[in-house]
């Protein structure tokens, strides 16, 4: 697999007219050497690849490394680049600029004076938002764990609950069922904190017929989930019913648009423009969805700025919302992936209201 | 607070010859004015301060943000800086160089063609590293809670149960008293796994004769805790009650000596000279310990090549350990809040070998 992607890396080189690419963040390191520890970096050339770690990882970057020649370095790993691969030449070096510190790139530059650093982006991005069968069987997995503790946690909204404590159980929940950690922090938003998108759970008290939002997410074997319902506490005011049903259509019209070929703009916009011709376009303050996968927000973006386009292999989520300053809110969030013509949505977790 | 945390970086801004400090990193924002969101930037002058958001933090950056204006733009917030604020002069404007990626810098030198950048380093790191009392307070709040949920968890170490279970038992009793989440995943290290200063839980089942290091903090109200302790479930090998002593030892030592006016190479030396003169020197692979506050790993550094030297109202965490391969690790970590001439540890977890 790493292999694979290494392979696929180094054919992108030349069209970006680089000799080297430098990979420092760790979940591209991930992706393309299998390494999950703490401390590496990946150096690409058009024949080969290294990978840079300390003391610490020898045993584990061993079992773990494939594709790579691993290479473990007693000190700083930027000076082993010069007296153990003898980066020397007049090269250009790419670095990932969305994530190399300036300091980190200064230090680079006052080590070797004659190499020519280059600022790329995407260039990892771009192969990670397509996965393979194993990773969408991992995404699935990961999917149907969540689905579960969704299901679980129902029992447990009520009313004089706190949100804290309901976010509490999905974490407890997930590690229980062999997860590795949550995706991101839980989010519990009850009533009017439902028009906050970023909400995170509180010491607020669930009540009679408030909506109660939940966005939740778990890694497991490296892969994430993100799921978010909103359910009703007893019978909720008769426009936050309105807005469900107009969240849940729009959802769906978007999960039946998506398809490889069709632009992310499109598919946002489709979701979108159902809100807007119910009258509630402003209050949808966010973009449609994002990639999943070994980070929970990579490519491809879904919104109404991104310039890219769906392709099969793409996992993404699927999450239009509406947001109404003091009354509330809903999301509704699928895991989906793209196939070509088609998409098939991974949760089973219902999207009907459910009024508990 | 914030108004006092602002002026003192102000004053700091003349003896970095620098017109203007740009901040980006999030806990130094937090840090400074309050702010808790996801998207923001502080910019400090000589005379003033200014803090950016987007519309989503409107409501949330007038209820937080103390002692800087509050500008909430539209779009992005570096085209803002121009647009709104007016940075077009030819000023020394610093970033910092730790946190700000290579990307962001290209975009800023871009829109503010005739600024001079200038990267900086632990300008508000050396600030925040001085808690006052307010901050003494939150974080003695975030240990007492942590050695409560230790606590709890003894009750749970028992041959047969995995790792994991454990973990999932120590974020959920963090949540169900209150603290917003765990401050790092929790470590739980059993057996010849605890010869892996970094090991996260796995799948691994405790069995009988193990030790078991438990590594767990919580963040509560922005400030974390960090504990870590080594239990036994029943009786361990010789070598190893013989490591747990002298890991006890070392670390009493260091606290006891941990003082204001102290360099921190120093007080490193002291757990590690005990530890060497006993034999295992080259077994204790990390450094003694780091600053705790608004991140769980922040300054000052407790290591063999600090320059740092201890002040009072610092937070550190003392941890020495000694990992022997193949057969288990000893790691025992406090919170310490440094005073001039004394040191006052704010855990109370037991710290005498518990064989469960």
């Amino acid at each position: 697999m790493s292999s694979q992607r290494l392979h696929a890396l180094r054919t992108r080189l030349s069209s970006a007219r680089l000799d080297v690419l430098l990979i420092s963040f760790l979940p591209h390191i991930r992706y393309l050497t299998g390494f999950t520890g703490s401390n590496g970096i990946c150096l690409v050339t058009r024949t080969q690849a290294l990978f840079l770690s300390d003391g610490r990882y020898r045993q584990q970057a061993r079992e773990e490394v494939r594709g790579a020649r691993v290479i473990i370095v007693p000190a700083s790993l930027y000076e082993a680049l010069a007296t153990r691969v003898g980066l020397t030449l007049k090269e250009r070096v790419g670095i990932q600029e969305q994530y190399l510190p300036v300091g980190e790139l200064n230090k680079l530059k006052k080590l070797f004076r004659k190499v020519r650093f280059v600022p790329t982006a995407g260039l990892v991005e771009s192969l990670a938002a397509v996965k393979d069968d194993d990773e969408i069987a991992k995404i699935t997995a990961a999917v149907k764990l969540t689905d579960e503790v969704f299901d679980e946690v129902l029992t447990f909204i009520k009313p004089g609950v706190k949100e804290l404590d309901i976010a509490a159980e999905v974490s407890y929940r997930h590690r229980l069922k062999g997860a590795e950690a949550d995706a991101f922090e839980p989010i519990v938003a009850s009533g009017v904190r439902g028009a906050l998108p970023h909400a995170r759970a509180t010491r607020k008290t669930i009540r009679k017929g408030e909506m109660v939002t939940l966005d939740m997410g778990c890694r497991l074997n490296g892969y994430h989930s993100d799921l978010t319902r909103t359910v009703a506490v007893g019978r909720p005011p008769a426009e936050m019913r309105r807005v469900y049903g107009i969240v849940r259509e729009a959802q769906q019209r978007a999960v039946d648009a998506a398809a490889g070929g069709l632009s992310a703009r499109a598919l946002d916009a489709v979701a979108r423009s159902f809100i807007r011709r119910h009258g509630y376009g402003k209050y949808f303050s966010h973009s449609l969805g994002h990639g999943l996968g070994l980070q929970v927000h990579e490519a491809p973006r879904l919104s109404k700025l991104s310039k890219e386009t769906l392709v099969s292999g793409n996992i993404v989520t699927i999450e239009p919302g509406i947001y109404i300053p003091n009354l509330g809110g809903v999301r509704i969030e699928d895991n989906v992936v793209i196939r070509d013509g088609t998409a098939e949505v991974l949760n089973r977790a219902p999207k009907e209201l459910l009024i508990l």
